[in-house]
């Protein structure tokens, strides 16, 4: 399994790591699979959406901070509850097709490591399962 | 990979494709492993839920649409920073066992095609993995 | 496939499955490889979030109980339109890597059931794939 490690640099923040995981695949390796992208942590996510405008990733992080305020009526003690919700709700994995030892992607999609309490050094594991 | 192309018909609709997904499997061919069914866009998503009642979808759109509203402070000048939000909270894939070359899915259960910034035509990427 | 039979006791929990999902890999077998956990259900999901503060499934649950209430303008007459929509935002499934036989997860992560409409009877279906 590959690690990737990132450094975040905002409490609530999109990362686009596409690169970093198309630089990360095997080669010579898996020429056609899929590609599982996992966060090891309960504050953060991974998710696709569009890379080209990053006012994208802010609209989303605006609503997720619109609908799970930071402060609320918690009973977690550590004051990140929000940021345990907006990781359920986005999810802790993405999988990526392969083909030809290439992500298989749409037009505007891109892989964004999601960080919802940052800023901290964070982890992404990505394992290759063939076809 | 296999491609089904969609023609939605609605600003915001699900599709019920299981059908599609069915009739897709390779025959003969993989016989015994799982489905991943993916959305190469990013203002379009794909789920899971109840086939049966057409009132489910409905009210899942109703949710989406009083959470996340067409229009707001958003910073994305295209004016479909709704469709994006949705499109992250829904995801962009689903995957699904399949043995003896079904699907194996629920009582109740069908997969849609989350259309959330139509009407257009679409396309779902397929591709089988072998357990 | 294998298939883990639940109990719930709640209309609306987190149930820590982790335990029974290590157990269930086959051994000796799948050395290597993810496992695919999912919910043939409509109005229950799977999540993967912190398991060592149970406050924190209960701030999950709370803030899903918030943002769709049990009540609410709904068209689907079985009175359970707010489990179905969960279920779609947390989702139908999720992957964990396997290595050595062990689930590779986060320090912090388990891996949780969710009722929605319960109290209930649930099966959750497992299915590894090899890497």
């Amino acid at each position: 399994m590959l690690t990737l490690t990132l450094n975040t640099t905002r409490r609530t923040e999109f990362l686009d790591i596409t690169q970093e995981v198309e630089r990360a695949l095997p080669r010579p390796g898996m020429e056609d699979g899929l590609v599982f992208i996992y966060v090891p942590h309960t504050t953060a996510g991974v998710t696709i959406n569009e890379g080209a405008d990053p006012s994208v990733a802010e609209d989303i992080l605006g609503a997720l901070n619109r609908l799970i305020p930071l402060q609320g009526d918690y009973r977690h003690l550590e004051g990140n509850s929000a940021a345990h919700i907006k990781a359920g709700l986005l999810g802790s994995s993405v999988l990526v097709a392969v083909e030809k030892g290439r992500l298989v992607l749409g037009t505007w999609q891109a892989i964004f490591f999601c960080e919802f309490d940052g800023p901290r050094t964070r982890k992404v594991l990505l394992k290759t399962v063939g076809a």
